[in-house]
C-alpha cells in the first residue's frame, strides 16, 4: 500500500472519529449542522472573510479582495480531517486552516488583487477562534431557544388544562400534601423559563486583541487611515452580529463560564423534568406517559417494552452538563500569562458538547412536552393512597385551636396523638382508623362530621396552587407563545 | 464513665470537627463568623424570627409573642454540637433547632401570651433552611465585595502607574510581544471586576412554599384576615432584606447555582492573577513579589525561604471553586419530586464552602494587591532576552509591504528567513545576528538603520496598551473607590 | 472591649466553623472523632513523636528524649483554633504546631535531656502532614470496612432469606422480566463486596523525603551513625504501622487519588442501594421500608411524614463524592516542581470530606440494611401488574422454534404480533387479550394450555438467579461474617 | 430538493460531527482507528460476531452460522451516521445496528444454514454494549502502554544520563535545596510507572447476564444441552480475549470506574511532566526544551515563536480527565433498578474520551522524552540564582550542633540570624554578604573556610539523590526497555 493510500485510510477514520454513535441524545443533524467540525470550520472561515470585508471597506485591503476571501471561505472546500490532524502542529486548527485558505484565496484571485492582504492581517489565532466559537454558540443557542420555547409553551398549557387536575405532591419520596398536575407543569416552566431567560439575556462578545492582546499589529496596519482597530472591532462585531467587547477577554474567560453555566442551568431544568417523568410512568405510577412514536422505545431482547427514552436521553445530558461547566472553571482559573499553556484548549471540547448536549436534550424534551400523555385517574388512585393522613397538616391547622388542653397536652399534640395511632394501622385501614380515633378525641360539637369530611378533601387544601401557577406564567410571558403569540390575548 | 460523661466527650469532638486547619486559605475568624455553623444557626433562629415578627404584625400571632421569640432566638442559646447531631434523624437541622426554640419561648414566655403560636407557623423546614441560607450568603457576599473591591482599587492603581512599565507578554509559555505592566494589572483588574460585578448583581431570594409549595398552610393561618400568604412572605422580605420570590422555588435550583458560578467565577478571576504572581515571582524571573509580613512564608525546614503564600493560598481555592459549582449543578439536575430524596442536602456543605473559599482568597488577595512590589528592572531584563525577534510582528507588519517579491518570495517570507537564520544562532548573539540578517535582507534605501532601531524598540510596538488600559478602568467604575470617591473625579 | 477578648471572641466562631449542621450525613461522633481537625492534630503529634522514638532509638536524639516528646505530643494540650489562625502564615499546620511543640517539649524536658533535639529533626512539614494523612486515613479505612462488613453481612443474609422472593426486574424504569429479591440483595452485596475489596487492598504509604525529596538534611544527620535516612524511614513505617514507600512521593500522588477512587467506589456501591430503596420503599410501591427508629424520618410540618432519611443521607453523600474524588486528580494534575504552588493544599479537605461521608453513610447503611423490612407481598403486587408480557421473551425463546413460517413471518415475528396486539388493550385487560391472541397464533397441539400456565409463570423464568447468587456470595466470602464466623461452615 | 437528498446531506453532517478539530491532543489517525465510532461499531459486531462462533461450536446454532455472522460483521457494510441516527430510538447504537446485522447475515446466508439463528440470541444489548466497550479499552489500553514504556524508558535513560547534573529543587515556586535532573527524571519516572502499573494490571471483564441479568434467556436456550449460560459466558470470555466476570455487573460499575481512575491516573502523571517541562523550557529558565519539528510549535502571528506544543497539548488533557473521571463516579453512584434511567448514557462518552486523550497525549509525551533536549548550563546558572542561602538547611544542619548558646540564643536561632540579615542584601550581593555574616557568628575555629566553602558547594548537598534514583528505576523493571531487553542487563 503506498503511504498516500495510507494516509487516505487513516484520513477515514478520522472522519468518522465520533458520529455521535456513544451520545444518542445529541446524534442529530441539527446539532451536527450546528455544533460539528464542519461548523466549526464555517465559523472560522466566516470570521476571516468578515475580516477581509472590514479590511476592504475601511481601505486596509484592496479593492475585490473581500469577494475573493469570501469565495475561498466556503466549508466545503476544506479537508476537515485534514486539518484537524495537521492543528497538532501549533495546537490549534486555525494555522492549518489559514495555509490553505491563504492557498484558496491565491488561486482564486484571477484578478490579481492581491487577495491574500485581507487574510487575518493583524489577527492572532485566539482571536479567530474565540470569536468563531461565539458564532457557533449564539446560532446554537438561538436553536435551543426556540425547542425551549415550545417545550414552555406546551407545559404552559398543561399548566391550565390541568389547574384542577388533582395529584399528590412528594417530599423525600413520601406523600407530604395534595397538589394539581397543574402546578407540577407550572414549576417545570418556572424551570425551564428562568434557564431560558438567562441563556437569552447572554451576550456573545468578540474577541479582538492581536497576538498579545495589546492591538499591536492593528495599530500599525491602521497607522495614517482614519480607522483605528477599535473602528475595525466594532465594524467586525456588526458584520457578524456579536456583541462588542469592552477590551480584549484573550485571559478572562467570564463569557465563557458564563455561557457554561447558562446551558448548565437550562439541562439542570430539563433534568428536574426528566427525573419527575421517569418516576411518574412507571407501571407502579402511571401517571403521565411519553409519547409513542413508531421504533421508539424498543428493547433489543424484550418485546413488550415501552421505554420512556425521550426523559432517559434528556437526563442523561442533564447529568453530563455539571462537569463539563466545572471544565470551563478549571479552564478560567488556570488561565496564566496572556495566553496560557493548555487551559485554553479545554474550553473547545467542554463548550462544544455542552451546546450539543443541550441542543440534543432541548429536542427530545420539546417532543415529550407536547406529546405528554396525563392519567388523571392514576393521579387520583395515588392520592388517594394516604387517605386521610395526608390531610393532616391541614386538620391540625383548622382543628388545633379549637381544642382545648387536656391533660397537660394541646390540641396539637392531641391530633398528633391520633396520627400516630393510625400509623399503625395496616395502609388500607388507615382512612377508616383515622376517623374513628378522630372522632374519638374531637367531639361533633367542635367539629361536625361534614366539616370532617369537608376538610379530608384534598381539594379543599390546596392552598395558593392556582395563584402560584399564575404568578409563574405571567412571570415569563415570552416563554409561552400562545398567550404572545397574535393579538396577544391572555390565557386568562 | 457515665453515659452523659461520654456524650460530653463526644460533643467535644463535634465541636472541634473543622477549625480549619485543613482550609488555611479560609481559616480566618471573619469567615468562621459569617459562614460558620453558629453563623448558620443564627440566620435559622433571623428567619423565625423575622415570621413571628411578621405574622404579630399581621395579627395572627399573640401580642407580644415577637418578641418572646426574638430573645430566644439568640444564637448563642443553642447547643450547636448537639443539634448537629440530632439533624440526622430528619436529615436536617431546622427539625432538632426548632423543638429546643420552642422549649425556650415557652420558658421566657413568662407573660403567657401563648408565644409558641408564633414558631414556625405554616412554614415547612425547606422555607426557613434555603432563607437562611440566603441570609448567609447574602452577608458573606457583601464581605467578599468589600475586600474585592480593595482588590479592584489596588489594581486599577498599579495600571496607572506602570501605563509605562514595559514587560514582556507571554503566550502559551513563550515571550510574544512587548506589553505593559499597567496592561497586565488592568487586565487582572478587568478580571475582577467583570466577575464582581456578576456577584453583586445577584438576587438573595426569599423561599416561602410551605410543606409541598403550596402555601396550603399559609391559607389556612390568613383564612378570614386581611393578609394572605403573599403579603406575609412579602414582609418577611423586607424584614430580612432578601429579594422577593416570584413564586416558591423549591424545586428550582437557579438562584443557587447562579450564587456559585458568580462565586466561582470570581475565583477564577482570582486565580488568574495567583498563577501570574507565582510565576513572576519565582528566583528566575522576579518582576514582582509578595508583600512581606512578619511570619508568612516560612518553611518548616528551610531557612531561608520566602514562598509567596498569598498567591499559594488563592491558587489553592480557585483550584477547589469548580468542583463545588459542579456540586450545585449535580443537586439542581436531580431535585426531583416536591422536595428530592438527597440532591437538597448535597447543596448546603458545596454553598458553604465556596463562600468561605471566596471570603478567605478575597482577603488574601486584597493584601497581595495591595502591597504588591513591583520590580521594571526585573521586568526590562526579561524583555531584553527575546531581543529583536520580539519585535519581528511589528517588523514584518511595517516592512513586508515595502519589499518586492524576490525570487518567488513575497516580502513577508523574505523576513520569516530572517528570523529562521536568527533562530540558529545562539540566544545571546541574536540580537547581533538579527541586525545583519536583516541589513543583508532589506537595503538602507528601504529601512534605514535608524528606522530599524526605531522599529526594535519595545515602546514603540506596545499598540493600544494605553488606550485598552484606559477603557478597561472606565468600564467599572465602581470597582475602582479612587476614581468615585469624594468629589467624584476621574483618575483622568 | 479588650483586643484579647476580641480574639477569645473570634475563637470561639473558629472553634464553631463546622460541627457538621450542614452535612448531617457525617455529623457524627464518630466521625469527628476520627476525621475531625482534633484528629489531624493528634496524627501529625503521633508522627513527631514517633519520629522521635526512631531518633532516640538510632542514637541520633538524646536519650529520654522520646518519652519528653511523647508526653507533650498529647493533642489535647494544643491551642486547635489558635493553630488553624496561623497556620496561614506558613500555609500548613505543621509549621504552628511545631512551634508550640517544640516550647511543650522545652517546657517537659525537665531533666534537661535536650529533647527538643528530637523533633522534626531532618523532616519537611510535608513529610509530616502527609504521613499524617496516612495514619489518619487508615484509621478511618478501618472503621469504614467494619460497618461495610456489617453491611455486606446483613445483605448476604437478605440473599439468602428471600432467595425464593418474586419480584420484577426494572430496566430504563419499566419492568423486564421476573427477577428474586434474593438477587438484587446479592447484587447490592456485590457491589459493596467488590468496593470493600478495593479499600481493604490500598497500602497507606509513610512520606519521608525531606525538604526536596533528596534525604539531604536525613543524609547528615545519620552520617557516621549506623543509620540510613531508609533505615529511619523503615523504623518510623513500623512504629506507625503503615506501609513502606520506594522512594518520596512528594510529586506523586497515586496513593492520594487512588484512596480517593476507593472512597467514591464504596459511596457509589452505597449510593445504588439507596437508590433503590428509596424508590422500593415509596408509597406506589411498598417493596421495603426503611427499619423504624425514635426521632427518625420526621418532617417539621407534616404529622404523618416518614422519610426515609437513611437512604437519603446515603445517597447524599454519594452524589458528593464524585467531584472530591476529581479534586484529588485535579491537585495530582498539577503538581508541579519539588513542591506545588497551591495543589497540594486542595487535597486536604478533599480527602478529609471523602473520609467523613464514607464513615458517615457506612454507619447508615449498615443500619438500613440490618433492619431493612421486606414486603413480599408488595414485589408479588407489582410484578403481577406486567401481566403475562412479562415473560413474553421467555414464551418467544420456547415457541418460536416450534412455529412454522406463515405469510411470510416466523414465528418470532407472530409471537411479537400477540404483544403488539395485547399491547393495545387496557393494562387490566391485557392478561386476558395475550391468553385468547396467543391461542388463535399458536395451535393446542404444538403448546399445550398447561405448558402456556407453566411458561407464564414467572417462577419458570428466573434464569440462573439463584446460582449468580451463589458465585457472588462465594467470591468474597470475607465480607460475609456468618460463613466465616465460628467453625466457618459455609451458607450452602 | 428531495427528502432523500436532505437525508443524505444531514448524514454528512453527523459524518463530520467531530473529527478532532477541537481535541488536538488526541486528533490522530491512531486515536481515531481504537477508539472512533467505527471502531466501536466494529467492537460490537465482534462480540455478535464471537457469540455466533461460541453458539455454533455448542451446538445451539446451525452448523455455518457462525462463518455467515463473521462475514456480515465488517465493519465496513454498515452505514455509521444511520446508525447514530438511529440509536436514538432505543438510546442505544446496539439495536439499530442489530436490525442492519440480521438483514445482512440474512442475505449472506446464501445456503440457507439459518444464520440469523445465530445473532444475538438471548443477549441483550446491555451485554453486547459493556463487552464491546471493554474490547474498545483493552486495545487502547495496550497502546496507551506501548507510548507509556516509551516514555518511562526515555525517563530512566536521563536519569542516568543526568544522575550528576545539578539543577535546583522548587517548592511553593521557590528554590528549596540543590538537586539533580537525573532524579527528577526518575521522580518523573516514578509517576508514570506506578499509573502505567495501575493500568496494566487492569481487568476487562466480559458482561453476560441477558436483559435483567438473571441469564433467564440463555437458560432456556441451553436448556437440554451441554451447555450452561456460564459455560457459554467463559467460551465467549475466551474467543475475545477478555477476563471472566464473577457474575454480571449490570449495576456495578467498578470495571468501568476503576477504568477510568487510572487512565486519569496516566493523564495526572503525564500532566505533572508537561508542567514542569513548560515552566523549565520558558526564556527566563532555559533548563530544557521541547524537541523541534518541522512545523511544530509555530503560530499565526509571530514569526519568531516555538511553543512547547508537546507539553501543552499533554497539559491540556491532563487538566480533562478529572472531569471525566468524576462522570463515570457520577454514573455509578446512580445505577438504579436493574437498568439505570440515563446513568449508563453517560458513561458511554466518558470513557471514550478519556481513552482517546490518555492515548493522544501518551504520542505527544513519548516524543517529548524521547527527544528532550537538556541544558546542564542553564540548570547550574538558576542553581546559583539563590547562592549560598541555598544550603542554608545543610549549614544549620552541620554547624548549629557545634555552636554553643550565646545571649540565650540556641546555634540554630544564631544561623537564622545569618540567613535573615544576608536576605537584606540585593540578591547579587547575598554571596558575599553570607560568607561575611557567617564569619561573623562562626569562628574558623569552629569552622574553617575550607569547610565552609565544602558546605557551600551543592553538590556536598544531594543526600541520597543517587540512592532514591536507583530504588525508583530497580522498582519498575518492566517500565524501562533498556534493563529488560535483550540479555537483560541490569543499567547497574
Amino acid at each position: 500500500m503506498t503511504h498516500a493510500a495510507a494516509l487516505g485510510d487513516l484520513r477515514a477514520f478520522a472522519e468518522e472519529a465520533d458520529a455521535g454513535l456513544l451520545t444518542p441524545v445529541s446524534a442529530s443533524p441539527l446539532v451536527a449542522a450546528l455544533t460539528g467540525d464542519r461548523a466549526v470550520l464555517a465559523a472560522i472561515l466566516a470570521v476571516e472573510a468578515g475580516w477581509a470585508a472590514v479590511l476592504e471597506r475601511a481601505g486596509l485591503a484592496p479593492a475585490g479582495s473581500a469577494a475573493v476571501v469570501a469565495s475561498a471561505a466556503e466549508a466545503g472546500r476544506y479537508d476537515l480531517a485534514g486539518i484537524a490532524l495537521r492543528a497538532q502542529g501549533g495546537g490549534n486548527p486555525v494555522i492549518p486552516l489559514l495555509a490553505d485558505l491563504r492557498k484558496n484565496v491565491a488561486a482564486l484571485d484571477a484578478a490579481g488583487v492581491g487577495a491574500t492582504k485581507a487574510v487575518h492581517t493583524s489577527l492572532t489565532s485566539q482571536d479567530v477562534l474565540d470569536t468563531a466559537l461565539m458564532l457557533l454558540a449564539r446560532n446554537t443557542v438561538h436553536a435551543v431557544l426556540a425547542d425551549l420555547k415550545g417545550t414552555t409553551t406546551a407545559l404552559a398549557h398543561l399548566a391550565g388544562q390541568h389547574a384542577d387536575t388533582l395529584c399528590v405532591g412528594r417530599s423525600l419520596t413520601q406523600h407530604s400534601l395534595p397538589y394539581t398536575f397543574g402546578l407540577r407543569a407550572a414549576q417545570w416552566f418556572q424551570g425551564v423559563a428562568a434557564a431560558g431567560r438567562q441563556l437569552e439575556n447572554l451576550e456573545f462578545p468578540v474577541q479582538f486583541g492581536g497576538a498579545a492582546g495589546t492591538l499591536a499589529a492593528g495599530t500599525v496596519l491602521t497607522d495614517g487611515s482614519q480607522a483605528t482597530p477599535f473602528t475595525l472591532a466594532d465594524a467586525l462585531t456588526d458584520q457578524l452580529g456579536l456583541a462588542p467587547a469592552t477590551a480584549p477577554w484573550h485571559t478572562n474567560r467570564l463569557a465563557i463560564t458564563s455561557l457554561g453555566h447558562a446551558l448548565a442551568s437550562v439541562l439542570d431544568a430539563f433534568g428536574k423534568i426528566a427525573a419527575d417523568v421517569l418516576f411518574l410512568s412507571r407501571p407502579e405510577v402511571v401517571e403521565v406517559a411519553e409519547p409513542r412514536a413508531a421504533g421508539r422505545g424498543v428493547s433489543s431482547a424484550m418485546p413488550q417494552k415501552q421505554n420512556p427514552v425521550l426523559s432517559v436521553l434528556v437526563r442523561s445530558a442533564a447529568l453530563q452538563a455539571p462537569q463539563l461547566a466545572a471544565q470551563l472553571h478549571v479552564a478560567a482559573a488556570n488561565f496564566n500569562d496572556e495566553r496560557p499553556d493548555g487551559a485554553w484548549h479545554t474550553e473547545w471540547p467542554a463548550l462544544r458538547q455542552l451546546l450539543a448536549l443541550a441542543l440534543g436534550a432541548a429536542g427530545h424534551l420539546r417532543e415529550l412536552a407536547e406529546g405528554l400523555r396525563v392519567f388523571p385517574d392514576g393521579m387520583r388512585r395515588n392520592l388517594d393512597l394516604s387517605g386521610p393522613l395526608l390531610l393532616a397538616e391541614g386538620v391540625t391547622a383548622a382543628v388545633a385551636p379549637l381544642l382545648a388542653e387536656q391533660d397537660g397536652r394541646t390540641g396539637k399534640q392531641q391530633l398528633q396523638h391520633v396520627v400516630d395511632r393510625t400509623l399503625e394501622a395496616p395502609p388500607s385501614e388507615q382512612a377508616a382508623a383515622y376517623r374513628k380515633l378522630f372522632r374519638e378525641a374531637v367531639p361533633a360539637a367542635v367539629v361536625s362530621d361534614a366539616r370532617l369530611e369537608e376538610l379530608l378533601d384534598p381539594a379543599s387544601y390546596l392552598g395558593q396552587s392556582a395563584e402560584i401557577t399564575r404568578r409563574i406564567l405571567a412571570a415569563y410571558p415570552e416563554f409561552d407563545s400562545t398567550t404572545t403569540d397574535a393579538n396577544g390575548a391572555s390565557r386568562g
